[in-house]
């Protein structure tokens, strides 16, 4: 049986970044994973090619100003699979350059050092000291009539996706924030846009202060709440989505259906048998990132805890950390401070504990703001709507912050650091941030308190 | 005699912050500045007009893949317009909420504690038990024939400016940051630049190694070195400039000429009878933003220390908080931590110490660096140009970093946070930044020391 | 009527800190105070003269193994006073030097600037424009007959006390720190002493879990649980305390006893007619250490947050601070970074968020512990009884900690430090601390999570 | 040929901490060592043998007002070997506990990964995939006639000692921390102490302005300086110890001879053979204590850098650390933040940088001190002499500070900290350190600036 130093189930996010730490000191590593490309989800059909697109879309909306441009959706989309193109390439390179190979077809757990891959050959064993479960999350199509009808975020932005001309109208079933990031740019771009969500409101897991006063700066939409869908019906060349709402039931006719519900965990087979702890939101990890088996490791979507990218990659670089030291933990996770940016137009990014957080754990909190309305460059972006807003505890340490409007997916990550160094008000108030840019706002916003 | 808490001379950023700050704690204060209105040469005609047309070119620029779009440098000069406009107006608004007051005129300092102001209706003099001298600087114009005929920064970004339309040509006398700058926008708009500058390299107050690698990405741009201009003279329709080159005597034919040799600290009369300390650079002051007069400060570009708006804001809180301590310090500048960008395309943005200045002050360092062409918001900007780089000392802490590229006025900002809290290669390594912005080239580039 | 920047109530640890911050920086001050000298219960009859004896004692105890040395205890009393006096004359010096004058009178608040003082020689009003309460607390003595037999701390403690040779048995009635570090030195000099405490453990007040690894380490001492004091009586030269105990009542036959139940803070008169808010613990302040009026401050004892001098000092820096800038607040006080020391034999000490806390606020915690058993320096020093233990939150940020023995009240400011600062078990394991102290044991702690 | 992951060459503080760190990560570690035995000079000769003397005699000091007790150095030398053997008995049992193994015999190194030992029964050779050299350092003894008359530490402080009795009177050779140490302590107890220095100062290697405050308070004890020892010669039952001083030999007749000039680091064979560069202050090492061989380590005394045990412990670490992510370093050493206590009476303690070295490297400093003679814990101790001093650059980062004192050898920690941590004047200066405690004057100190 081949042997390795250390086995990652999966070669994106949650994997790579920890085989090439892991490489470079010598390990010998075998990446598994169903494409059998090194990429994620992230890569694949979320957060790159989104950003492609909805990016563009926002450089745009900031020049609309100057007169009356168009721009071809099928351009933005060459545009994001050429940068999908270079980001393949390059990654091709470095795994190239690394020496690191990984091993395309499905992995399961035998038992504690043993994994069983099933390729397009046939079974084949391999032996691990040390395994990292990265397996990532898909996204989670409901059983509704008609599912199968929708589009979901692979039709937009897998490479070479399917959708290269906008629909002239949408359905969105689900407002999280793939649901709202892609309505953003659709409804910029012309089409007419319905987002029919479960819940009372959108972004349902995040700050409800804060979603509501990013909704009403939302482009043009129509939201529809607390409004299950019951059915999705092809109708000629339209589609006709069915949902209840107040008591009855509502038709809408659209040209196109995206399904966004939200993502589930891909756990890999045999979890139960090696006794791994999980439930329906992920593998339960530690912040040294071990699993109830201490050199099994988990990271990523799969074990639920931050769902996002650069939380994987951290994730995945502390279990390589703590696998060179022998299960023995040097290294950490700290969720408080990873950021996360929905790239609505306008952005919304947040980091640490907001009020609904705070309020949950009896945590007391100071709160202070400063609005985009007087930022120099967000009045240069002509992106005067949004504020930035700061939470400290009594202490005036900063715990969280939330900046909705323009640069909200940059100054996020100066909160974010100032939340994992345990910064104070103070320390934020005294900073010279760079003029004219947004970043000024965290200083003045902090001085308010002093 | 009328009688103040404290008075300032200038309303500008040197001073504004601190009138702000003082009133609100109930000091009684009087700004005194020439143009009798709240804002000094930044908003005036430095950084935000500046900013409203290059980054309008800026964005313009990162669409271009996208099709032809062509937009109107007049569109863009109103735009300026428009945000000095509403600018102006919220300062008017906040100074009458406040219940300051400006005195438009001319101050001179008599003694320790007066200050005689001449307006439009004479003379008067005022008392204030402290004295924040934030005069600002001023273009400076080399005495060279036919210097007169060109323009300075006030023709292309004062409000409502003279310049509203490009010139086909333009030679630009200096390459310091105003000099390139100007020159990014307008080749990128389609000018023909030619940028003369003294020197054997432009940019020449920062680090060499820096400048050497922003240099070949900017736009395309005649960059003549070591030459000292002789002469301006007009020739029909167009301006001659005369100047030295290896020896010969060199002419170049252009529509326009800009005078961008640098700025000069702007003294209020008075120094010298008062026995406070200046040089050309600026007037003497400690960390506490004291003159050797104690009750008198000097902030901002008038001191020469780090002339620009964000420093000036800080120092002028210094003096504020200062001031209420009655100048037994409880606040200190630290200028370190004030980072510089400059606007060009791309932006180059900087910090701390660079290995220039190590070099001269025996500090010893570890660099380390991520290039953007790796970087996925580099790539959907198809801003694949530039890179971070950070110098750390023998202890692994940060000291100096700059940006070329995507983001780099945002980035500075988070580096800045790091000299300013001492941190470490670790603490930037251990950052899980946002996927996908550039600021995740910031624990890309520490991990490598890891 | 006489007017000045700043009345303070009281001229303790609360006051004189702010009095002298203030001076320095040019207010007018007075500070009004019922002994009329410079000097809070801390001097008077707390810390200093109680640790001027326990340490005496505590150094002693190090070196019985060296033979029979004997101290007397009129000795040790001597030094206590020549401590005190010391001091007392040290703070004249400072007081003098600084121009700070200190009215003898007890002080009642009129409005919300006025003041009047009932002195020897009449009533006098005096204004300020702000006013810092910082009146104190006293000792707590219960209604139980015979109350007035006991001794309180006053003679032990006091200048030139009544309590000169150590009795040979007493009965400490509460067992909260003041009755525990009494008990602790006259155990170690000899004396038979029984603690009788109400509730069902001493140091009720703090960690449980602490206090259960103290108690066993303490000098020979009889402890009475549960047991409310229902009288004291003389009998013959001894003196009689009776109490029930698990449903009867018991007696005890003492040569002294010391009434040590607890301290109350003590009000100025006037509270009420201001509408200053307070309840039996002290006054409501914020963390500014602003009343429900913001020019006025309440600082030490007489808000009840944390009853220590070094609190009180802080507490008191916050408000001048505070009071120089108008009563916008620009400092505030951190509450979870104040050590306590309690200075028995061994010393205990804590800092931050401890278990018993850390369950009724949901917050989880890591602990860690260091044995002094394996410490070079408690084996030098033969203290070789207790231990360190720190206590992380899930993102390994140290919240609390505690320490038993050699060294604690020492070892305490760095935790605290550490506190203050948000600082990691990382940033503990990696310090190189002085071989060999017990500060060793911050860093060996901490490394076992690592 | 046996095999290991790790070989250690010695087993005392710059190896064992490691040996236990790998250990516990599951590497296989053998230590080598020419005493047999887990202990390096610090137990057998240095640090913990010479405070256990002399910090009871310290402690004793702190009682002399208090009558005259007679204090016995043979009670005391017996109570150091208590110690010594204490501590020799946890190493055994913790070297036990952990499974490791030492070698007793004197290794070589013979090619990258190979070691040969000679042993008691002869030569053998090891193979290990990395190596620590840990080899410490020796008393230095200067070619002097007569040198072999002299003792060294070893005589004084080794286990079961030669010296069980203190001489009337002593020459002791060296000014140096071992020499004034023992002057320290030997003066109290009443021997008549004459130091003989070669340079102009004592304490040559540290700050002169520190060790100019610091020699005043030493107690009584007669300093010859700028004046090597030419002889030593027995005379009777004394000895005659003859010096150049001022152009003339003097001479001097002691009971005793101290030998204390210095240590010098004890270098293994093969250095030269692999090409290992050192000079004679040590190996050369990088600060993540690689030597120019990656994979072959230098720690402690051998390398020179800080020849302190707590020092080479953490060295020791960093090390582990860089072995177990296979020589990519992820720790690194900060000299800056290792603190130095000499133990005399008073004692006095460093870290970081200090005046001397400050001009010497060109940074500009601020100071700021707080006078123990104000101090209320070192008037309990009788300690009223002394001072804390701080050093901070002109940011107001603390870069250095020391203790002369109570206490020094614990305030010195918290120091350290901050210069780890970057941290402010005003973050010392907003601590509400214990009272009263010497920690107190970190606060007051730093408050002076602000």
């Amino acid at each position: 049986m081949e042997t390795y130093d250390v086995i990652t189930l999966g070669a994106g996010g949650a994997a790579y970044p920890a085989a090439f730490r892991l490489k470079k000191s010598g390990y010998s590593v075998l990446m598994i994973d169903k494409k059998g490309i090194m990429s994620g989800n992230c890569l694949a059909e979320g957060c790159v090619p989104s950003k492609a697109i909805i990016e563009t879309v926002h450089n745009y909306s900031k020049l609309k100003k100057f007169g009356k441009y168009s721009i071809a959706y099928e351009d933005i989309v060459k545009h994001k699979d050429d940068v999908q193109n270079i980001r393949y390439k390059q990654h091709d390179e470095e795994l190239h350059e690394a020496g690191l190979k990984i091993l395309k077809g499905t992995a399961k757990l035998i038992d504690e050092n043993t994994v069983e891959v099933e390729t397009d050959t046939g079974k084949e064993r391999y032996r691990a000291e040390s395994i990292i479960i990265g397996t990532g999350s898909d996204t989670y199509v409901p059983k509704i009539p008609g599912a199968e009808l929708a589009w979901t975020s692979r039709e937009l932005y897998a490479l070479n996706p399917k959708v290269r001309k906008l629909p002239k109208s949408i359905a969105i079933i689900g407002g999280g924030y793939i649901g709202l990031e892609t309505a953003s740019f659709m409804s910029l771009l012309g089409t007419d846009v319905t987002v029919i969500e479960l819940l009372d409101r959108v972004l349902s897991t995040m700050d409800s202060g804060m979603v509501s006063k990013l909704v009403p700066l939302l482009p043009k939409m129509n939201l529809i709440l607390s409004s299950p869908v019951k059915e999705i019906r092809r109708g000629g060349d339209m589609f006709e989505v069915s949902y209840d709402h107040e008591g009855k039931t509502e038709k809408i006719r659209v040209e196109a259906v995206l399904m966004a519900v939200g993502r589930m965990p891909m756990f890999p087979e045999g979890l139960d048998d090696l006794g791994i702890k999980y439930d329906k939101h992920g593998i339960k990890v530690n912040m040294a990132m071990q699993t109830n088996i201490k050199h099994i490791y988990a990271t990523g979507d799969v074990n639920g805890l931050t769902p996002l990218f650069h939380a994987a990659k951290r994730q995945s670089l502390v279990a390589a950390n703590n696998i060179m030291a022998n299960h023995v933990p040097v290294d950490y996770f700290d969720p408080l401070s990873v950021p996360f940016t929905v790239y609505t137009v306008p952005q919304v990014a947040y980091v640490g504990i907001l009020p609904d957080q705070a309020k949950k754990l009896g945590i007391s909190y100071i709160e202070t703001d400063y609005q985009m309305e007087k930022d120099a460059m967000a009045q240069v972006n002509s992106e005067m709507e949004g504020e930035i807003r700061l939470f400290f505890d009594s202490r005036m340490k900063i715990i969280g912050g939330y900046v909705i409007g323009n640069d909200a997916g940059n100054l996020i990550n100066e909160i974010a650091l100032g939340i994992s160094k345990g910064l104070s008000a103070r320390d934020f108030a005294e900073m010279a941030h760079q003029h004219p840019m947004s970043f000024e706002g965290l200083d003045s916003a902090a001085r308010k308190l002093y």
